[in-house]
């Protein structure tokens, strides 16, 4: 056998040379943005070494990181080493007796904080990356590692940070029969299968992600939760999962089905004042702590679309959130209740049921339930006004729930960077307790001092290569951790650094990517919901428009519905003159919203049923400026086409390419959502089109009649 | 920037030298056996250069596959240059002007057959590969690269060869909505959602490995098939995998609901004497080939398993079959028919149902039909006596089904290569005309002189990254495809050229892992199925054994239908006192079959009922036998997990591991198999376990307990 240091070189050359050869690093996405390529430009990322001092799992695997980040972007190898050289960079937590001479200023690190710079150990100058807790340390050198990646030298490093929100979740709609629902990025990452026996070591690449960017908590299964999840054979298998996490300061938590008991214990009722049911939960926590000792807690849909829940046996959702949190106190673990309800059987608005429902309820959950409660109050479209239960619970946790797979956004094709979209909703200013009472503020607690705080977002990562279906899908996960990090933090700041880590940290790419993620999300928008419209996809697999349906048995199943379309008018009123939704805002808001004057005209027809001809602020009647919005949002994906085009130069083949033909898929369907949308309005209002404006393509009976039946992701 | 040369060099020292870095290549499997690392001996693979005469979008692909292999396995890059120098490879159709004065014997090769070998061309001495078409070269192409890759010196090439076969199919029971039926390894390979927008360079590297077995044909959609494949929607998808694929010599099928007439084209009937109907699907037909020129054909699954077909309007399998195959018929496509019937109406054994509807039917269909029937007369049991319809057919071709993927041989994770029982079947002498008749040779289409021939196989193939599961589930579809282009090869010969390309040439190597798959198959048979045993698994999903059960509606959903264990004896009689099953079978053979004494005793029980205490040839009661077998199984596996443990320095960190873990999982499972097999037939025989045996781990009722509603594959 020749020797390895031969066959390694032989090895190399020959991936270099070949004409067609396998590339040395296939760029598949498959590294999303720890993608640790030499930079391009000599950044002074050279460092002498790397030095850990202190062992724990989690110490470790932050010098592994660092190691082979460092070593790839400064295209030499970094060494780990036991004793601290100069320059090196030197990893310890806080009370490592070397560090105690510094005096540093860590004590506003809390837990998870970092403090990164350049201090003299020992009389060597070297880079210091330190925090109270190992996972602080490891949050630090992923810091460390973003700064270089954005082309930053790392001589000027002198970084710290404190993660503002206590839970950063992923949510997986996960099913135990390793479909996604609402995914669109191939089969479940967990491969239920095979677990605990085989830990695939891509469990371990999606650990590292989320701890890049602070994920700290995953919710494994989907929240149409199915009761064998908590059965001893899939408890072991969340176990693996967990024992792979925990290096990386990860928590697993599951999705509990209400009616558990029932279905795994065999009790008669899953009613939460049973002392019974209380019983089989109190033995299922034990059971499931034994075997995750760190296990975070259980996620909760109740009494919502059809799943079971206390309101089954007359209780609240407090009752059930409250005898469920029981279960996991003596264990440090909490519950997370969601208030995404709303029942086929009340004739009320769906927008107002979930305010009716847990409104009441403020101040009677337990120390350790925090309530989630999505972005706004139907269903993740592409605009929604923010959720009317922000600001108003002030006695109650809330954490919210945004959704980063793209239901009702293109799905896996349309390139719609949701970071606009996060900061929208969390700057918007509930006006609870006078001006800058934002969403922000009642999520990392500071608005009404609670402790537990959290951020959730339904995860869009699958079995396919690069996770999320799309590269620039992989800027959504990637947006939301930072924002469950620092609600506060910026959509555009955060895509710069994306795209530089994604692709290179040189403006001629950064620049035009970020130009094209920043309005993508509103091109949706104008495309497919413009004026403040919502809810409009066909149904079920919510995949293309469906503005016309209405005609399925419950009302708020069709489209039509969301909209209510006439000869003369469009739109809900919600107004004091309609069903009053707006009144369920702080007063100071809902004086604004009862008027669409003082309505901001992105959500003009959420709020209020207005005339065709209503007159925008531009001037237009509403029906000219909905024409214009769809005009806008084909328009940008054009210029998205041209941008990417013109960007062949600077991105490896395989990853332009795919991008390249998802743009194609997303022009036409912009195109199809514009055509079918505007023959419907005009089969409703009989107006004609401004001057100049094309006609859609085909009839209404044509995009009537398209069907799409295993549109993906759909349950 | 810097120059490219040398971030390239930046980038692989990076990626070498970090201590935990992406490797230089990710050993995850995805390379399959088309694995081009340099070869740790010097192997006199140096060439030169590398010259194709003539252009053809199929000689691009053989070239660019020289160029990759080589380079690779030489580990210096090997060039393509316009004109053939002294050594270098040269690829061309043997029409091709520059060897006209070499006079090579290449008439019978056909249309696919190549040749290799050292010629001298024009004064240079090269190594040409020729064929008479240009598939043809890129099959020598892949046949020079595997003399190179199992160790074989490149000067010393001598290759010809020819398929015995013309179909070489690959059966893919793809759902349109994404999931696999008796898949276990991901999500189907084929995204409609982005098809045919995004072609992932994925469905390239199918092609690659396909071409490289001789496959030349994929059905693209399960037999249980939905009408909606045939939409202009899905045939525009099919259209683009078929684009993919030709340079490959791969042509595309389609599965074909028979009452997709009356699905998509509103008829009243799917009546195959109906005008209307003929009309319907010609017009479909014509569809389809404006939109794939070369498409193969259909594959059709009819009145079996609730499947529509021509039995529904009191017509034959060749009337249906007829009818279709006259649709396409001016396209020069053909119709794969398959013989898996059974209705559950009848009341005739499973066992006999085929060949009781086919057999009358011999000499009934139209020449482009082929009848497809599966290699026994159940269901792809672990070991089945071959299909009696082989050789029972003379005046019809017959295509062989036998089943890659896993359902009843442990699926995913249990290591049975399936080459031994290819070989079985293949080698099973039908005495259809004397001895000799073997199955192979009704295959192969030289027993009955037919020239439309076939082999299919139902593929394990998915969106996994190792793309059928496990590393060793990649030696069946590489097995498969082997034996389909020569029904007489060797299982072992396959083994050893599949372990050498997979893993490496070393004997140290090759030599373990041939032996732990030589009998690998043999002891999934022993711990499932001896002694004739067939279809014991547990209903719907085939998931772990279920002998008990037999309260299900109709009698052969249960696997007590299948063995009919009483206090006194086990097993189906066939024989001439029973069933007459073995009437169906050639006379010579049926004499042989139908006395147990003379049965092979493999087959004892699919054969014979014989009581518990019936002697073996070995002495021993079949009672002791089958004890015997359940252990020799379960010995089996804990023989190859002691060869794969002393393996380990030899195979790369990755798939030793997920082979390790699996390996750990088939263990548990084959003991679980034997203990709870065990537990049932005491409880039927109220035999005492031989002396020395040890007890099962639990009781009966244990085993009868265990429930796995999420196992994967199942409909």
């Amino acid at each position: 056998m020749m020797d390895m240091r031969n066959l390694v070189k032989r090895t190399i050359v020959a991936a270099l040379l070949a004409g067609v050869a396998t590339p040395a690093f296939a760029e598949d996405g498959y590294d999303l943005w720890l993608r640790y390529r030499p930079l391009a430009a000599a950044q002074g990322t050279d460092t002498a070494a790397i030095t850990v001092l202190g062992d724990t799992p989690t110490l470790r695997v932050a010098g592994a990181e660092l190691t082979r980040g460092l070593s790839g972007l400064s295209a030499h190898p970094v060494p780990l080493v036991a004793d601290a050289r100069a320059g090196a960079i030197v990893l310890a937590v806080s009370s490592a007796p070397q560090l105690a001479a510094l005096r540093l200023p860590t004590e506003a690190l809390g837990q998870e904080g970092y403090l990164v710079r350049a201090v003299d150990l020992d009389g060597r100058r070297v880079t210091l990356v330190t925090a109270n807790t190992d996972r602080g340390v490891l949050y630090g050198a992923f810091a460390l590692l973003r700064w270089v990646q954005t082309g930053h030298p790392l001589a000027e490093v002198d970084l710290s940070s404190t993660p503002h929100v206590a839970l950063r979740v992923l949510d997986h709609w996960d099913n135990l029969d390793g479909t996604v629902e609402r995914g669109y990025s191939g089969q479940s990452l967990w491969d239920w299968w095979t677990l605990p026996d085989y830990r695939d070591p891509r469990y371990t690449d999606y650990a590292r992600a989320n701890a890049s960017i602070g994920i700290n908590g995953s919710v494994l299964n989907n929240v149409n939760a199915k009761a064998e999840s908590l059965t001893p054979f899939y408890i072991a298998k969340a176990a693996a999962l967990a024992d792979i996490f925990r290096p990386y300061g990860i928590k697993v938590y599951l999705s509990a089905r209400f009616s558990a008991p029932i279905e795994l214990g065999g009790l008669k009722t899953a009613d939460p004042l049973d002392p019974q049911v209380a019983a089989w939960w109190r033995a299922k926590a034990d059971e499931i702590y034994r075997a995750i000792p760190d296990f975070g807690g259980f996620l909760v849909k109740a009494n919502s679309e059809g799943q079971p829940g206390p309101q089954d046996y007359h209780r609240t959702h407090a009752d059930g959130a409250n005898m469920l949190a029981a279960a996991v106190a003596p264990h440090h673990g909490i519950v997370m209740w969601r208030a995404f309800v709303y029942a086929q059987e009340n004739a009320e608005d769906r927008a107002k049921q979930a305010y009716d429902d847990f409104h009441p309820l403020d101040g009677k959950f337990a120390s350790n339930v925090i309530v989630q409660v999505k972005n706004g109050a139907i269903d993740f479209q592409p605009r929604e006004p923010f959720h009317p239960l922000f600001g108003a619970m002030p006695k109650t946790p809330l954490m919210m729930e945004f959704q980063i797979t793209k239901e009702y956004l293109g799905q896996a094709t349309h390139l719609a960077y949701l970071g606009p979209m996060f900061e929208e909703t969390l700057r918007s200013d509930t006006l609870a307790h006078g001006k800058g009472s934002t969403v922000a503020r009642v999520v990392d607690g500071t608005l009404d001092r609670h402790a537990l705080t959290g951020m959730a977002g339904v995860a869009n990562i699958g079995r396919d290569r690069d996770w999320s279906g799309s590269t620039f899908n992989q800027a959504n996960w990637f947006a939301f951790g930072r924002f469950a990090w620092n609600p506060d933090d910026s959509a555009d700041a955060i895509a710069r650094d994306w795209a530089a880590m994604t692709f290179e940290p040189a403006p001629a790419v950064v620049g035009p990517v970020v130009k094209m993620m920043a309005g993508s999300r509103e091109a949706v928008v104008d495309y497919m919901t413009p004026l403040g419209l919502a809810h409009v996809m066909a149904t079920g697999h919510h995949y293309g428009p469906g503005l016309w349906i209405s005609d399925l048995k419950r009302p708020e199943w069709n489209p039509y519905y969301y909209h209510r379309a006439t000869r003369d008018a469009v739109g809900v009123e919600r107004g004091p003159k309609g069903n009053a939704a707006t009144a369920q805002y702080a007063p100071a808001l809902a004086r604004l919203l009862a008027d669409p004057k003082t309505t901001p005209e992105r959500d003009l027809l959420w709020f209020h049923r207005v005339p065709w001809t209503y007159r925008l602020k531009s001037g237009e009647t509403v029906w000219q400026g909905m024409v214009g919005d769809y005009d806008r949002g084909v328009g940008y994906v054009a210029g998205m086409r041209a941008d990417w085009a013109a960007l062949r130069p600077r991105i490896d083949a395989e990853r332009f390419a795919k991008t390249e033909s998802f743009l194609g898929v997303q022009q036409r369907e912009a195109q199809w959502w514009r055509d079918a949308s505007l023959s419907y309005w005009m089969s409703v209002n009989a107006l004609p089109l401004p001057a100049g404006v094309r006609a859609p393509a085909h009839d209404l009976a044509w995009y009537k009649a398209q069907r799409f039946p295993y549109a993906p992701g759909n349950p």
